[in-house]
């Protein structure tokens, strides 16, 4: 069954790959599923043939046959149950990787989505410079107790899963701040992470639609 | 097989229920699952034995056997992949609830736990009271789109889900701020979750240990 999602017709990063549907498009190469991209633009999320697949008017979505999805990690977690490569086949493993996926959306991300909260949007604020240090520390805490957990390990348990993948997009984000790198562990953690060749192909689809190649 | 889950010895809020523990004793509840509980103070949630279980020290942790979970969304997936009541059967409505549980967690509540930062420990800051309304703002975008979505739906896709359950744990939290009770429809959707007998219980057994009666 063809498999559809959406994307920015013109992603706010120029094509970082920080927008949500590398995410999901990471998971269909690991998982090595072929599918289709919807480009839309800002005036198309808004329309209520898209918020009738995804309420609060993002993306990416998820499209199936009948069945349609939003949130990113809803789209992995299903994708990753219902294909080989992105959770243990071992119960346990599995419910552990699972709960990394968690972690990463729910405990790690939220402080970061702060942090780009004050960095784009209440960047012109009076209060900007002095309240921008407090928010940084805000993002640190998670990131220590994650450092101290990872430690030299390669994945936060053992293989690679739908755990890492989330975990990595989330951590990917803070580079441009300075913070990742103060993580030995976890730069390089990113690193790996990135240089898996499913993670190349979905960096790749989302950069030629954000910055085609001249001529 | 024991399930044994953590909760705060002493919660900060004194018993209102929005400790994260309520949410996996909800979804205990509502699955009709016995459970223990053992409760933890501040000092322990960052020892070791803690921390083997639970890397960002945080309560609720969940054991069942050999098996330990951490992250709230992770443990109410857990039980309700395992035990009716919390996921249709439906493979297409189970994936759509899932959907919503990601939503609570990754959409709604950010923009909530952000304001809790900036009512909490940033109230003495010198910016507080000229940033709050931003704030707010940020909390009602996701709202509006919620309510519209839900209209007069009694919850959110069909019959009740752990998609409900969690967005009705993560609007909780919003009620002293006035917020909820700008959205009608919301305000009664949250009133429904908490007027079912499994909450009613979750409530009452949190309440026992943060408000013990006197005498």
């Amino acid at each position: 069954m063809t498999i559809t999602i959406t994307a920015f017709e013109r992603s706010p990063d120029g094509g970082k790959g920080l927008a949500r549907d590398t995410r999901v498009r990471w998971a269909l190469e690991e998982a090595g599923l072929p599918y289709q991209v919807r480009l839309v633009s800002f005036a198309d999320m808004k329309r209520p043939d898209h918020l009738a697949v995804h309420p609060f008017g993002q993306i990416p979505t998820y499209e199936e046959g009948s069945l349609s999805l939003f949130e990113t990690g809803a789209i992995v977690l299903h994708i990753a149950e219902r294909h080989p490569g992105l959770l243990p086949e071992d119960r346990e493993s599995r419910a552990r990787a699972i709960t990394w996926m968690f972690a990463a959306l729910n405990t790690v991300e939220p402080p970061i989505l702060e942090l780009a909260n004050a960095t784009i949007h209440e960047r012109d604020m009076p209060w900007s410079a002095e309240r921008l240090p407090l928010v940084k520390d805000r993002v640190r805490a998670p990131l220590n107790q994650l450092s101290a957990r990872l430690g030299d390990a390669e994945w936060l348990d053992g293989t690679f899963s739908a755990g890492d993948l989330l975990m990595v997009s989330v951590l990917l984000r803070l580079r441009p701040s300075g913070i990742l790198d103060e993580f030995r562990n976890l730069a390089a953690y990113v690193a790996r992470g990135e240089a898996r060749p499913a993670y190349r192909r979905a960096f790749a689809a989302q950069l030629a639609v954000n910055a085609p190649p001249v001529g």
